[in-house]
């Protein structure tokens, strides 16, 4: 069944995850944003991988619009294998793992503490090697995950960066609205079975792109990320931007393409977008949460509740959380154990 | 006839288009690389689009590496939609655009030059608007590209780069390795007609990955995307440490997996990903002057020449150019005039 899968549990236990999070963390991220703030600060690097990079994508543009900090993606492996280290100057460094295990992680962690720069974990586990490495953590709380696809400790790594915006801005009104987080991630739920019904028609896709720009770029890489692990479709993630640049070479009639684009500044953007791929003939797939947009799509996916558009990654991810889920089951997949995968990946 | 076509001319025009830009434009990069050495830079993010993006990811490792600068990709939409800048300090800001038309990478290089951030323009069109919004130009002088795909611009992308890394570094064995590369490229065309006969066998091919990691995952990116454009093949590209969080789900008996594996300290990692793919059943293509390497593929793709590693992604790109040119040609598709695709892009 199902429901009584370790995959369906976690996607449904992220309300009250998060409100667990925002419960028993805010006031140790207000603490580390209030310390952060008298340090030299004028840069940022993020090292993750797979899901957890993902939640630096949001990294990037959250801390780059509200905290105006230039936020870049480590190369780990300059770390690790090459043994050149890049030199940080002024930098935070982020360290962001549901494990904090993998070793290529904790080997740009431990050389930026060396040299001196400000080093924080995101992690479920505030006793790893991750948080050892670095000099304020972030525990997610988000309880075991079970299914091997990450869920739970995405959303929850997703806003503990937004309370850390929030608090490093200072801003009570961001942190008014994450705490609607929760209830909001409620409604999005609803949308199961709606969903489990519009996944039936994707039984036999072989391949998709997932686009989303701005804020809902990680969005767009996280979706791709749970369609590949779940249904083994080969789901290439871009930005509306980079895809015309090429690979909007690939779209021909019918083309599966799944279009993020809730209301906000990026939203004139992907109508635009939305409207090229359907003059190639393309099938689209539209999440959002603005009547016009999900009017455009063969098969729309309409968000129940209207956020900012800045933590709008937090409830778009649920549809697409869901809807990989579902075309797993309809494509008769395990959920919880998709094949050649463990839960913890350890790379160098 | 293939040979008749721009692709075709433009791929093996690559040892000419260096060997011209070695010529007229190492003074200017040194003298440039003699300035940026006066002022205090500490981190550097570039701005690209496509194939361009691809050149900056091998700026990645190559300045992170050799000068041991921390480098990001920068988030154009900031600039371009959000209109909220991340604030650049002691950075240099590159952007890097074949046509520098795109308003969306002009605006990351006005908004930083406004800022008072160090600004380099790469551009084949010096007269661009990318280049008036910088403080200082490399020209690519690789002459007018007719052909949608770029191949040669890519290839002067990557000199320029290693030219710049080689004047910060103040490094003459590193002058005299590039010295070396239009001959190098001379013999890496001689690949051409071995890589036309291995395309055959993908004719019917619908997806693939191509898997890179440090110095060549730009060359994973830019194969893949050259795939793309040209054969309408989903080819997703994927350091080997990201594919094994996720990704590796995909990889069923024949699924067509490209690896991207020169000799280096890279190389006994991509060794054992090789395995693990073949544990999977996954049949295996190896682009590799490695003959251990090479000899567990079931397509090797051997490359005649031995490079140092920092410098290989410019040797490595070749096959991969020729690969997706004879597999659209083997598909019968027009390489010139991809479908839906011009010259210049234009994103906002």
């Amino acid at each position: 069944m199902l429901t009584q899968s370790h995959l369906y549990q976690e996607i449904h236990s992220q309300p009250a995850v998060l409100e667990n999070l925002l419960r028993v963390e805010r006031a140790n991220i207000q603490r580390i944003g209030a310390t952060l703030k008298q340090k030299h600060i004028t840069n940022v690097f993020i090292a993750a991988r797979g899901t957890s990079d993902n939640a630096g994508r949001y990294a990037q543009y959250l801390l780059g619009a509200i905290n105006r900090l230039p936020v870049g993606l480590a190369t780990p492996s300059l770390y690790s294998i090459y043994k050149q280290p890049p030199i940080f100057h002024d930098a935070l460094v982020i360290g962001i793992s549901q494990s904090g295990a993998s070793p290529d992680i904790v080997s740009v962690l431990a050389a930026a503490s060396q040299q001196g720069a400000v080093t924080l974990a995101l992690t479920n586990e505030p006793a790893s090697p991750l948080a050892q490495a670095a000099q304020y953590v972030i525990p997610l709380h988000a309880g075991a995950e079970k299914s091997v696809a990450a869920t739970k400790t995405y959303t929850t790594q997703l806003m503990a960066l937004a309370l850390l915006s929030a608090a490093l801005a200072d801003n009570a009104t961001m942190f008014d609205a994450l705490d609607q987080v929760p209830a909001h991630m409620t409604r999005l739920l609803e949308m199961n079975d709606a969903i489990a019904r519009a996944a039936e028609r994707y039984r036999y896709m072989r391949v998709c792109v997932v686009i989303g720009r701005g804020y809902n770029y990680a969005t767009a890489f996280e979706m791709a990320l749970k369609i590949k692990e779940l249904t083994y479709v080969l789901a290439e993630p871009y930005s509306s931007a980079d895809f015309m640049h090429g690979p909007v070479a690939l779209v021909e009639e019918a083309f599966p393409t799944i279009v993020v684009a809730p209301s906000g500044l990026m939203r004139e953007e992907m109508r635009g977008f939305i409207h090229t791929l359907q003059a190639r003939g393309a099938e689209v797939i539209v999440l959002s949460d603005a009547d016009d947009l999900v009017a455009l799509a063969r098969t729309p996916l309409r968000l129940p509740v209207h956020v900012p558009e800045w933590l709008s990654p937090l409830t778009t991810i649920v549809p697409g959380q869901l809807f990989a889920m579902h075309l797993a089951n309809a494509r008769d997949y395990d959920v919880d154990h998709p094949r050649g995968l463990r839960k913890v990946t350890e790379t160098r």
